[in-house]
């Protein structure tokens, strides 16, 4: 975390220059992934492959994997054959799948061509994984045992086969048919003597997913159950690949900002909002616009029919925003606050009641601070000139504190009424969501507002034809 | 994940029945944090204490630090010395730490007084680290090994010490005095020949972390380097603990929902939503809505100040409604995009001039759809009857469409220009703020609605004296 950023500039002078040591050095000092944020700036392609010649395998391959997608398809069609298979032996197939996905039939073809029967085979089952699902994000690297292994056996197999494994520190034990009975950690195997057999010390339970689980589902039982591995079993119960963490902090970040992006009425987007075009952010963005322009018809209607109290009561105009404000930002608050709650899996099904009740003293007390400042700063912005009352056709009598007094009265209590509807509406959107099985981000925001805007405009002619006798 | 969950009735129906191998069975097909979930809603203590008794303790101590701080509280007042020295010496410091916080001072001292010297140097350290630094993150349990150590060594001291260790996937090298040179996996020790120097097989380049570090920059460097621990310097540069990779997912979930509460406008919990009361939710959701509220003066002065535009020609209060919601909205998608992409690192200072070039590009497709449809939507509203087109004092003369098409034009102009606003203003506020150096995350929302509200109120009412010359 203290290195200083590899630049462009030095990492050219360097290519050009041929200085092969200088560049093994830099590639010791910085990780792949350093190298390859600026490598994704190297416009010359044999510049690029420079590096891949000169650098040992184990970096380039992981170099590869963070290149992005058009830097990738320039050094694949450089390579001969012989560079690509050793880049492909070298490389993870969860991360093979990743680059493939973004590549040109023809190439994906070539690298199948190129790779040995069963790491085609691995490659084209991960290719058919559903995104979104455990197998999507699951790789084919892991050390099986067979359950007759004593412990020396299984640090002899961990010696020869571990290291073109993405992780040693859990090996998964299965019977004659494949099936997975537990699962051993290194340390145990370090701890324990060398003859004793694996099955004595296993853990018989193990926590597993199948390939068409939701990422998400998994990324919860990893975080639940402190896992850095977690066996992926197909329908017949065999184990047939593994989830690990790195994978899942990704997941996370992914989910996170899926329900994030929801939450503000936007489309959830298939990349990061760098490598999206405008086009595909505008087409993300415009229908949710149109879905709330068409339900905010709801509150031109009201405000169209009671155009009158208007002209009767001209300064009522004025509030408006405040009023639509405040209920919206106090129903988003509510329906953020629940819908995190249930994305961490801190509010399920059964606490509709309890979060129902919740929302309504905090609504009382978040209703009652807002109503009693908006009163005084009503007076305030009254008093001092701010906004000019002007009555309209019916002008008022009696003292002026009075005719303050009535008019701060009715946007407090209609304050007051907005903030109980918004917030029990907001807290309540999203389990009812749970409930219909739809997914809680969505519901919330974007109705909420239409919802508190209705009801508040309601509201506010409601409670002024009784204030100022209206109608 | 398969597992049915386990029930009160069951786990108490064990406990009353004092069946002792049941309950230790159930004990090894549940995790801790599965019995924990059920074992928060037992009443009497003593059934609390029966599972403690009976079940092994490094089963107890990790149920221990999953339940909820009144269980805890009540078992450490029923726990005698050394029961409760005995889940101590079976707990991880972090562990400890993390419940000491919520104890009355006297349990602290009591715990503290049955912890030997070390132990308690260690807790009183951890308890002083502020929340949200790595110091308070970490933990101080890492298999340490001198540099001159063998690979024979090396696995010999791992045997002896390991399992008090919270990770020995990783061991720490260092020099004599104390300074850290190096890292060496649990695969490379695996691998290598017993008589090798373990600094011939480490790794030299370490990525670190300081005691006073940011945890969210910690949690990002997890992300970024796929690491599972990372060693934790003082200010000597010698290693005083470890933060592991189970207390970063806790991280990346708590920064995710302190990001999502602010774009909310609620001030950050402290707890859960569940362990949060009513009354410190409500003292969460108040402020903003109070800052929020004054700042929305600015709309209400325009409305205040254009009350006779509304008596010229009534219909156009009608869309009030809607040109602030879609401006807020369109904004709002804007800021959380762009403070996404900084809370993921996406996005940079650098970046401004592109993030701003690109939210413009958006802004004119989206804008352009949305008018488009807005001028044929209110075409629709007024042609049906939905909204009705009362003139006021100022009567159109003229065939209804061109009527029409006057408000309707003007209304989807104003759309137009509010979302080109509201994009570039929500793509820049969040950006402004990292030049700031303020949270991006409390700059954006908020503040884009206000500014949103403002300018397409002006815009309305400048656009409308055009329209139907008002003034």
């Amino acid at each position: 975390m203290d290195n200083e950023r590899l630049s462009l500039d030095v990492l050219l002078d360097i290519i050009h220059g041929k200085k092969v040591i200088e560049l093994r050095e830099l590639c010791d000092t910085y990780e792949p992934i350093d190298v390859a944020e600026v490598a994704d700036e190297i416009s010359d392609a044999a510049d690029l492959l420079f590096i891949f010649k000169t650098v040992k395998s184990d970096f380039t391959a992981e170099l590869f994997a963070y290149l992005n997608a058009p830097q990738q398809q320039k050094l694949i069609n450089l390579f001969t054959d012989k560079q690509l298979m050793e880049l492909i032996q070298n490389s993870y197939t969860d991360d093979i799948v990743d680059f493939l996905m973004d590549m040109p039939a023809n190439l994906v073809s070539r690298i199948l061509d190129i790779s040995d029967k069963n790491m085609r085979a691995d490659i084209n089952n991960l290719l058919n994984y559903k995104e979104g699902t455990a197998g999507s994000i699951m790789t084919t690297e892991c050390v099986i045992l067979p359950n007759n292994f004593t412990v020396a056996d299984a640090l002899a197999r961990i010696r020869k086969v571990g290291r073109d494994k993405e992780t040693i520190t859990t090996s998964f034990i299965v019977d004659e048919k494949r099936l997975l009975v537990g699962t051993v950690g290194i340390d145990d195997l370090i701890y324990a003597e060398p003859e004793v057999k694996v099955i004595d010390i296993m853990n018989p339970d193990v926590i597993t997913t199948t390939v068409t689980a939701d990422q998400e589902a998994v990324a919860q039982a990893f975080k639940r159950y402190d896992l850095n591995v977690m066996p992926v079993l197909n329908d017949d119960k065999r184990i047939i690949g593994i989830v690990t963490i790195d994978d899942v902090m990704d997941v996370i970040d992914q989910e996170a900002s899926e329900d994030i992006l929801k939450m503000a009425a936007i489309a959830p987007l298939e990349d990061s909002y760098t490598n999206s075009s405008a086009v595909t952010l505008a087409k993300k963005s415009i229908p949710w616009l149109l879905v709330l322009m068409v339900l905010g018809a709801f509150g031109s209607i009201i405000l169209n029919r009671f155009e009158h109290a208007f002209e009767q009561v001209v300064i009522l105009s004025a509030f408006i925003p405040v009023l639509m404000d405040t209920g919206g930002n106090a129903g988003n608050q509510s329906s953020t606050l629940v819908t995190r709650g249930i994305a961490l899996n801190e509010i399920e099904k059964k606490d509709f009641g309890h979060v129902i009740f919740k929302e309504l003293r905090v609504a009382l007390l978040v209703g009652l601070g807002v109503a009693a400042f908006s009163f005084l700063w009503i007076f305030f912005e009254i008093g001092t000139g701010i906004l000019v009352y002007n009555t309209g056709s019916a002008p008022f009598s009696g003292p002026w504190f009075i005719a303050i007094s009535k008019i701060a009265g009715l946007v407090s209590m209609t304050l007051f009424c907005a903030i109980l509807i918004s917030k029990l509406v907001g807290g309540a959107l999203p389990l009812l969501a749970v409930v219909l099985k739809k997914d809680p981000a969505v519901m919330s925001s974007p109705f909420v507002t239409t919802i508190v805007d209705v009801s508040s405009l309601l509201i506010y002619f409601f409670l002024s034809s009784f204030v100022f006798q209206l109608f």
